[in-house]
């Protein structure tokens, strides 16, 4: 008998994707410009230019056997050196090259840090709504998952209900800010009243309680600063990937910061270097690991995504719909009119609006509207959208 | 406490790393050309031309998004038919696109089929010498190691030894040939004993065995065919990486084939979706999935690794030395002449020559020679050798 656990992940299908594929099928059938499809994050503006320029330069001008040949395995020292200067000085914390470990993208950086923090029977609290898969990487980690529920007005965390999830055995919380799907930013003082509880519960228990920032979105965020954790909160580890930034979401490129102020830090480090090595994740991919150094600081036109969320958001409110104002992401989470979210996809599906339902996310009553799209077919959306208000709530 | 294991596995530094981390600090102190480094395996041969040039070409004639954007989680539909093809025109095996799995290398290849087939405590059958890291990512899959020793004069298997290794927990064996560290290529005949073996031990026990085939090395073979296993074993996991073929070690692209014959195969591939998903390695990356999908069936220039074979092989012969005749990789396995291979090492840093001792391979009294290096390195480093051999075995 092969592992029964990993034929059911691999057979049970996620939601987006079966969306997704759907969407192909009607746009096969209909025409592209018929279907709206608002269910992946992929992104939609292109790498910027540089990042093309350094590709080819680097092809151009490196020999390719160093172009091509195996890094250290956590990362060329030139790449992590730059990347740990980028941070000290965007972001006052002290970082160095010996903090970093080059990953081959977000999904990676998160398995890696909690196969690297996990000890079986641990448990890890993630703040819902929050991307499902971490609770399959939790749980392949051997860690038991808690679940914090985020709701209404704002979102956020509340103190009492944290407290409430922490236990003895609480090992890590995962923190997503900007969130996938919400859009919100969890803001300093929320941020500060978090780690306080962390504290709190650390010292009343006599353990270490790690934050993991899983940060793909940090850079898109359109009005509010997103506090830099590891400035706030001793115990974190940063997981961090390009595939956002830069829009290079297929080509998994990102790092792992452990914070040189996180308790036994050169041990934690240690243990991601294990981490790593076992799960078969060392050298991440060379030429992506040179082109980002070439591109640090630089990210994608993120002016595009705030217009996209401009022109849908208040759209939306106007037709009568109820929604999270994102602060950041590229994320919408739209309230179902009558509280049921799938019910809510099926009817949009009639007016070839594709939405995801907020359930798979712990998001339940919500729906997910990916706006990483042209601004054209938010533009010819907006028709649908009022069809599916006037059907939902009648005429406004 | 963070993952003692982890912690302890980062930390316990592979021996290959030190000698090449002890290269480096001899070279900085002596010259480059002073110091003869035969320890790491990173292909000297540059990439084909082809594959720069299909670089180029992607990189200038495709949208950004679409290039570095998410493919789908088991890999671009159109490369994975590209590479079926390849395999059901080169071999005969049927292939279909729906039995391929792109990843980030050779490693996640492995961990990825380990995790799909291993349940806590099953047994995986090892035939030293291997590649260390096998030992390091069976365990992390949750499987007990055990090793047949191969030995002279032929470095293969013997039929009793590896029918005496089974037991009804026994789910996969790992095969790699060309074999890493010694060269070995397993013959057909060898082959299908193996098979025979295996066949008849599940077949007593109730169970399905599954050979694991690691053929990184596969395009390196100088004179003999490499057979290909799952024509000759239905129970076949093929795991594949471009890094040797294509001399693209840093890029990490590679793929796994789970051969249609072998048993409960849809659910097994099911398995390496769902392990491939929970260890966080889905949608290997994308630029090198459609590069190599331009460079199906070319290898770098193989003939190079061939003739420092000959040269080397020849001459430590004359030497006296005694070394198993490698048909395929680009590894010499040397016997240490007084039958210690880290004392002989050792004598060998007297003379710049940094060899690797066997044991960590379990090859105990035989040390690996990387020849894929410079020409120029190894007609250099005869006279070391010369005096190596003078010192091990005097005069001859």
């Amino acid at each position: 008998m092969i592992s029964k656990k990993m034929e059911e992940l691999g057979k049970k299908s996620s939601v987006i994707r079966e969306i997704f594929e759907y969407g192909k099928k009607r746009k096969a059938e209909l025409g592209e410009d018929k279907v709206f499809d608002f269910s992946l994050g992929n992104p939609s503006i292109p790498a910027p230019q540089k990042f093309t320029e350094t590709l080819r330069s680097l092809i151009d001008n490196s020999c390719p056997t160093a172009l091509h040949g195996y890094t250290s395995a956590p990362g060329d020292m030139g790449v992590r050196e730059a990347i740990a200067a980028d941070i000290s000085s965007r972001f006052g914390a002290s970082a160095s090259a010996t903090d970093i470990y080059m990953t081959c993208g977000a999904a990676a950086s998160l398995t890696i840090t909690l196969h690297a923090l996990i000890n079986e029977g641990d448990e890890v609290v993630l703040l819902a709504p929050f991307f499902p898969e971490y609770r399959v990487f939790c749980e392949k980690a051997g860690a038991r998952v808690k679940v914090v529920y985020c709701r209404e007005p704002d979102f956020l965390p509340g103190r009492e209900q944290l407290a409430a999830a922490i236990t003895e055995k609480t090992k890590a919380i995962i923190i997503n800010s900007p969130n996938n799907p919400t859009g919100v930013i969890i803001p300093t003082e929320k941020m500060l009243e978090i780690a306080e509880v962390l504290k709190n519960k650390a010292k009343e228990y006599g353990t270490d309680i790690y934050i993991i920032a899983d940060e793909p979105y940090r850079e898109l965020s359109y009005e509010m600063e997103v506090p830099y954790i590891p400035n706030l909160y001793d115990n974190t580890v940063v997981c961090y990937s390009y595939s956002k930034s830069l829009s290079l979401p297929g080509e998994r490129i990102g790092y792992i910061f452990v914070s040189p102020k996180a308790a036994a830090a050169s041990d934690l480090f240690a243990a991601v270097c294990g981490a790593g090595r076992s799960l078969g994740f060392v050298c991440a991919p060379s030429l992506m690991q040179y082109a980002v150094r070439e591109c640090i600081g630089l990210t994608a036109d993120v002016e595009e995504y705030r217009q996209n969320r401009d022109l849908l958001y208040s759209a939306l409110c106007d037709m009568g719909f109820s929604a999270i104002h994102p602060d950041g992401a590229f994320y919408l989470f739209l309230k179902a009119p009558n509280g049921n979210a799938e019910d809510f996809c099926e009817k949009a599906k009639k007016y070839e609006l594709l939405l995801v339902p907020g359930d798979s996310f712990g998001g339940e009553g919500y729906v997910r509207i990916s706006y990483c799209v042209s601004r054209e077919q938010i533009e010819h959306s907006l028709p649908a959208f009022r069809k599916l208000a006037k059907d939902c709530m009648g005429e406004k």
